[in-house]
């Protein structure tokens, strides 16, 4: 069950409205590292939990992220102050309006579709979107993303830092920045304090092929690092990568009822494609004659693209 | 610059078509975790990546996701291919085909829409999105998500593992499982091997902040662990959790200029509510004396919901 | 700020597990019209209000629908709780946990990627996205869509108790309709607390278009009521609903310069159609003379559709 | 069945291009109030409705509403004229092109993939999707949903003339504008027209929680109005609020048959967490004794965000 | 099986960074007609195809648009390569990065949530979604849609290339324009290769219905061609527009069983609407006597809608 | 401007209800390639046309696409009769309703949600999304895109066609699969009635690169086809695939000024990767000595995936 208290959980002075950077904001409020997405990884993790150490942790920061919504929607609502009420009592000259709101498409959004409040998109507008909500029912799995939750978090919040020269602003999201670090802090102990983690799950892997790197991208560039080299490690390279790693033939195949092979062949045979016949296209039938294009059915003489774009431009307009 | 052989990077062998398991399948072609999601993690990574060791590695393991990518697309070919071609050929009665693709939404998109090919739509029929995907362009984040995704994906392929018989759909399953392991190992070695990577990014936190746990879910359930307890933390708990961290009065405000405030008082007179009035609504208006409701304008006299089913069962055709 | 008690705001006793209705409750949990979308149209609402009534109201609702978010969300857990610990345990033949969780693409997906928690998706597995959040920053747009949208939820929960036999869900469904209903009279309150609520805004109509009815559907069903007749109503009828209610030649310009003019006419003449020619096009390349198609380019005899699905099936295999 | 004619509902003038005005009016295009959500949205309750009259009336505004979306539409296709036709011919600089379109991410969209045609997104750049529709097949709901819309949709249209000072578009605003609330008027008209509408649907709420209200949010702002006072109303406040409101204990159970109970118990064993540990983390591992951090393994000396900022910005470079 | 070699297709020279350019070029790495839609067009495509020589042109070009990505995510990655490192040092003051990132909502988040990496958003920002794959498994619909998408391709390059005046990238897009026209003609001589391959699929059409032209947009504008007129086709016009054209009534109707039929009845009497009622409605209670309206119900005197806004604006504010 | 006429276009006769394969047609009315995405890419083309003949054929073609919507959306409603008054009045004991609409997560949110009217979703339950729409502004690529959507509704309907034996609906999915060969006609005439429409736009392509094709897949399946051979082709294949095609070397590089350049450089530093350390990971610290999985660190013994499976399932219940 949940309660509320008006006072929010860190004290925001703004200094001045500022309708663009309140859209930047709404990275946290609606945007995929948000403090909504936040919320909602650690709630339906804690609902679904059974051991009882993890279950409060996930509540206790679930319910966090919540107040933490509460603060970066009220700096939002702060920052679209003036331009909300200018807006609904159509209150500047029309030119003015404009101006403030269309700096860029998410905040015409922000300001035509929800009137300046605080909405639950990114700042390029999209909407706030469950599939950012990666739990999966398997605490070493869910652990480790919400590790990797508050570590990215934190980035987006140093990103806005940095941009933000308002220092109330800067100081709450300094706030809101370091109470990820100690998320993170939490999530950390509450993985290690299970203790056979690794490999997440409990199926262990096939030994044959946990320890094998493969060299699939090759070339100048080529690295050895603890990822693939030492002891831990063997190696695969060179023409071996492409080869199939079980040792078969590399084909997929499917055993068919006789039905079904008769069918899968009429089928075949219907939508064949003959290699041997050069038939006439749409595209030869479509390939005129037009300025800038040869007659033999190549793209024209256009050297290189300066070229293409000149002859373009000088195209004369057919009657 | 890519390549393609056209072997696979395992060997497939399906005993017999099933399009619904073809369906489940589909969970890691086109799933949150699924393979698509992986290479494109790593290959955006890769692409913005300046650390030369870091970079291939993305690009090595992005490459080889690709492939899988292609292992678990052939098994969705292999196991849909009877009903493809039945489907495109009209060679089943129309009963039976509806009866074989009819077995979940998804199955049927699957066949109508996609006509049995392998769909980059997840085990429910929903469209892959790049919303899946976390790079976010700082190393010691972006690591951690890997980290944390392969280990989602490992899970994932056990679950499959688990409710497959098919000795060879297994087998294949098996190893792409086991290569999400490998994979895990190789980010966590990369993350280690920069050496200062807690917290992430450069900005450190504030340390008033950093160190709190805030009890803010309690009752019946509270528990200690390494998470919120020992040296590392300082506990905030019962009625402090309700006060602002930072001292102060948990509002929020924003420097007005004098037109911004005239406008934004004379909008909230305009839409202001009158708290005395006891003002006649729609839903008075709409509360008619049907059956099981009362006249006195509260919702009828049912004691449970069991009454009211039974009440509402019972309700008379109106004439 | 929002705290967090561990019990729930309704106790909640589940018979026995059945992961199928499981995925059937998701439509309150991560659906459009469930309790997250209800919480966060009213949090978002709250966050950018003045009024102090009608903010106090707003984050009271939001603050108990998140309560429900956990009750629902809790149904979806004990439902679950069977399949999802056979699945992590490997516990149950692969043969049985298949047909357990294929009932439907959606009960796929709970168990396979979310291994059975309770997940933001919709009863067909579409992810909760703040698409339906119709929060707009007008109180008096915004109370209506909040009375439509306590209006739909408690048909949600009607349909939902009219699908269960479990008594302890069935009486919490029932608490969580009552629930509904109770808000809607809320807001209906606060709607008509606010003096001159409609037309929503500030800008008046224009009195000419005010009481127009368009008859815009015509033929038999034509019918009159109180929303197209009486004096409230100038009806627009038969053929002058086609005519353009300005009174004006109903086309479309727009005033470009000369440049712009001569740009466009170069890219009408590039691009013009040729209206007297009679092409060979790539449709009439690829109408071959296949089986159950006339050489005369058109379509074949068949007379209807079911010869033609016969023909069909007929036809030979090509070679 | 549909007819067009090629006359608009109402004539456009438009004075000059301007496509950073067009991308704002695809809010009312492709927007989530836009003209095919009204349409789709009484179309689709049209078809599914057996009241004759209803049916009539959601047919009647559904078809004008098509000939509102294509007013609108218009207006777009007339402020991107010339930017159109510029693009397509190469007809200006690549300088000036750039920075007319790249005014904003939804401009360069609109050009780059829209080649200026009007197309379904929001003015944000969002394409239209069909979450936006809340039609539900009860008629007391979906026309309480069809009166929220217009009155949404209604602010939207006042917004865009409060911006707009071309009074050709302003006046074909107006238009679509009071149109919308002739429809609200409509809708009233007919939801008032069913005797019983609230509350909606069949089965009537639990008595003994319709009448309640959860003073939810508490602390200074608390308000009293006619929605949570007076003889309507049952105040639950204070500590009351965190208790159950069936008296219950607040739990969630499930009964689970003996081979769930004992795989739920495996389960629980194997993941279980030791809260008596204190344990190494990898974020132990990785807070390095970097610049800015002390070794104690706390977040550093940073008194406060600003000192924070600044010590990020002189942290040496590593070598 | 996938290979990678570290050298792209096309090498790339950008002669400075340009983060608001990148945002546009993102138009073609994770756009509707970008490099990944296309890869993953073909890929899905070559997996379920079992014709050899399709298969094999389908991989091919697949792998070489994967290729195609990873030139324009290198010039994303090019452009924004400033702009990333200075957010993440924290090097630039804050108003000089605001101003950087701020031009528009899809470069904040480019800046803010990724970092400056190449992610996969189109240039309004909205994440790459499987909805853009239109594979369908059926060769001649198939390479049809192929056909499209190369010529959509081609075009978005083309005006990429018409806003950029950077000659190291207006030369690699012209690279991978052209590619995309060799990829069509492939396609083209595909499908032409098939010998019979229009109408798609297997089953003809019905005679009846194949060559009527249906005039159903009348008025002012109607034209003949060869899409409506010659001995192919017969033109319904008029009128007969408004027939259904299987010479029937035009009904919808099902044939119920007497229990479906009886609660059907019961339904629609329960939701009857009283066409001759004159309800007061919510509109009614909410038209209050304020500014602008006047008191017959209507909406005012405004002449139009300058008037209106005038008096808007003077509306006074109450008290 | 529309006009709707309350008869459909085709007569629908439904034997009887089947909310089942109601949600199979969904995938016409609400899906990718069904009527309301053609009926919207046809009308947001028409109305930014300016060639006369094409804008009158695409508005021809979008409103008769409109009346097919309804007919299709029509025979939705009919098959979902039944249940949806079933579902309204509580007709139906829980179980047996429960039973009829749980067949898949669709026919759930079908009747849960829409309550059995007719959903812009498709057969799996997703919402349609303006995705679908690819009109381009660019009628050479529209026209192609049309003809390809023609074709793939055509597939669509053939496959309905085929899994329905309700002879009044198989009739009327006869007729709107006809009208999309005849539609594809008009565009395919229309497309040719453009002289020179390839390839699509203004630019031709650059010589050097237009006529060669990359076998990128190579190995056993290599084919020879007219869409790689012949004199219209110059082959790149072994190992000159890996080659850059520009004869450059393939590397991407941006010119930075020197402030980028040092804070470039200061990034790198920052977050370099040790190549060298064999640093202890989370994954040493997690992998425990736990069942199957033996000390050394790797994976274990088992020797492919059966036997994994096998020791999992066996694995003792830690105490």
């Amino acid at each position: 069950m949940f309660m509320h208290n008006k006072r929010l959980q860190y004290t925001v002075r703004v200094a001045e409205p500022n309708p663009r950077l309140a859209t930047m904001m709404l990275e946290q409020f609606g945007g995929a590292d948000g403090e909504l997405a936040a919320a909602m990884r650690y709630f339906t993790q804690g609902l679904g939990e059974d051991d009882p150490g993890r279950k409060d942790l996930l509540l206790d920061i679930a319910t966090e992220e919540l107040s933490h919504l509460e603060v970066i929607g009220s700096i939002v609502a702060m920052l679209n102050k003036g331009v909300k009420a200018s807006l609904a009592e159509g209150a500047m000259a029309e030119a003015e309006l404009y101006r403030e709101i269309g700096a860029s498409g998410v905040s015409a959004k922000e300001a035509l579709l929800f009137g300046g409040g605080p909405a639950l998109i990114d700042s390029a507008g999209t909407p706030w979107t469950a599939a950012y909500v990666d739990s999966r029912s398997e605490p070493t799995a869910d652990l480790r993303s919400n590790i990797a939750a508050e570590s990215r978090a934190k980035i987006v919040y140093e990103r806005l830092i940095n941009i933000t020269d308002d220092p109330g602003i800067k100081e709450a999201l300094g706030f809101l920045m370091t109470r990820e670090i100690a998320h993170q802090k939490s999530f950390e102990k509450a993985l290690y304090a299970i203790e056979d983690n690794f490999p997440s799950g409990k199926l262990p892997g096939v030994a044959a092929y946990a320890s094998a790197y493969v060299n699939a991208s090759q070339g100048a560039g080529d690295m050895a690092g603890p990822w693939n080299s030492g002891e831990q490690w063997d190696l695969i390279d060179g023409a071996d990568v492409a080869k199939p790693m079980d040792g078969g033939d590399g084909t997929a195949t499917v055993g068919l009822g006789s039905d079904d092979r008769r069918v899968a062949e009429a089928m075949k045979a219907r939508t064949m494609s003959d290699p041997s016949a050069n038939p006439t296209t749409g595209a030869d039938l479509g390939a005129g004659p037009g300025a800038g294009r040869t007659s033999e059915g190549d793209l024209g003489g256009a050297a290189d693209i300066k070229d293409a774009v000149k002859m373009a431009r000088e195209m004369p307009v057919p009657n």
